[in-house]
């Protein structure tokens, strides 16, 4: 595998963003090919095996491209397909949940942690089971929040009805005590001031991105697979609507988004059956 | 073609639901079978080539069933989609758009009409477009509501942040004088409630699927194909979750929604491109 290779990042759609930021912020000199599921979002809702059906598909494009590593840069794709995955390629696939629960383990101080994310992420119970191995002491409590995704893909990112969505939303685990919150889906840090204003300052907003962008550079010196120093050109690809991903992704990356282009991802379906 | 043969009815998940509710009222000797396309769901922001694409398929699977009609229960999908569709295909298809702006250019008394919808519905300016056919000194004026789909799918029905969204997006019509308003989402009809205390009494609301299962008996009886009083079986399938499926057809329907098949639906895509 070429050093100079790309990474592959993939999520339903726009959420996937706010982890490539990061990399770009923490390993600015590695490639990136971006894949965006836009004609099948959300995921947050949908079943295990649909979910592994389409990361599946995803990843076999990503290959196309020769990627060095993967990036599932989706909280639900993370929980419900990367265990199955990640056997079935050769290369490192990383998701987003294990270094979000490492952080939220650290952060915790009274070890009461919360964690918001979609119906899929949530009922897989995945971050009460990685936290646990970290610190078995901890309490973990999740609160699924449904209307988040489509609100932020509304726009109303600072809008008075959003904050009572939250509000609604968060309460319950305002009574439990928590110092800790972990932003269990990568569209969440896009409102993450209406959440913070609603726990307070006295609680600890973990946001996966960042983490996971660390281990991502780890995973690629210990491989030694390091970019060494050739050009990196980023590119994107969506399953749908390539004009107006592009016109978002130009308002959350540092780097200008020339291009989006549209890929017929259903055409890299293949013969595995998913085993749950 | 059978006369006995069942009525194939498609939507993106389950909103079409309150057009098959409709049917089974109206026309009620005839067998239904019902794809909710819910790996895929929302079609409502969605681009025209997608909406096409998933169509196709999802025709190509009910005509394995032999269905003698075919009714597109979801206005994104017979905005976009239907008059390319209907085309290729030898049994009669019906949208759920056209029977709507035929009541709504009836129901109109000082000629101003309102039509929600999805982003969808509303950008391809369909209903202005047929509602003018029929009555062309009317003016029609459209909102799109993105929220009302996830907010019914989340369940809050009557709850008092879904007054205030639709008090958001509705109050710019309500300014336009209008005295008709369409539910131009198989969905709006389950927060009626709610849309109409906002409109009040003088606004008529029109639910298209009323005037749909009545054009589906006018073909139905044209091509001389209605049921001739066999048995009237109704089977169900979608493309993810269908006990979820199951449980929420169960609430919505006349009937007893004793199964629900998961179908592979991607596995129907064929070669034809898609030309807009």
């Amino acid at each position: 595998m070429s050093c100079n290779a790309p990474i592959g990042v993939f999520d339903s759609g726009i959420g996937g963003l706010t982890v490539v930021r990061e990399i770009m912020r923490q390993i600015p000199g590695e490639p990136i090919i971006y894949f965006g599921d836009t004609a099948r979002v959300p995921y947050g809702s949908k079943s295990q095996k649909t979910i592994i059906t389409y990361s599946r598909q995803i990843i076999k494009f990503l290959q196309t491209k020769n990627v060095k590593a993967i990036v599932i840069a989706c909280n639900t794709a993370s929980a419900l397909a990367l265990e199955v995955v990640a056997k079935e390629v050769s290369i490192p696939v990383i998701g987003v949940v294990k270094p979000g629960a490492k952080v939220a383990s650290e952060a915790t101080k009274n070890g009461n942690i919360g964690v918001i994310g979609t119906e899929g992420t949530i009922n897989s119970g995945i971050y009460n089971t990685y936290i646990k191995e970290l610190n078995p002491d901890v309490r973990v409590y999740g609160k699924a929040c449904p209307l988040f995704v489509p609100l932020v893909e509304e726009g109303w990112l600072t809008d008075p009805l959003t904050v009572e969505v939250a509000k609604r939303y968060i309460s319950s685990l305002l009574g439990l005590n928590i110092d800790t919150l972990v932003l269990g889906c990568t569209h969440y840090p896009l409102i993450r001031n209406i959440i913070g204003s609603i726990v307070g300052n006295d609680v600890t907003l973990v946001n996966p991105a960042y983490e996971t962008a660390i281990e991502l550079k780890q995973v690629l010196l210990q491989a030694g697979i390091e970019n060494n120093g050739a050009a990196c050109e980023h590119k994107f690809y969506v399953s749908d609507g390539a004009d107006k991903f592009k016109r978002f992704a130009n308002t959350i990356l540092p780097c200008d988004v020339v291009e989006t282009e549209d890929v017929n991802i259903e055409s890299f379906a293949d013969a595995l059956t998913t085993y749950l």
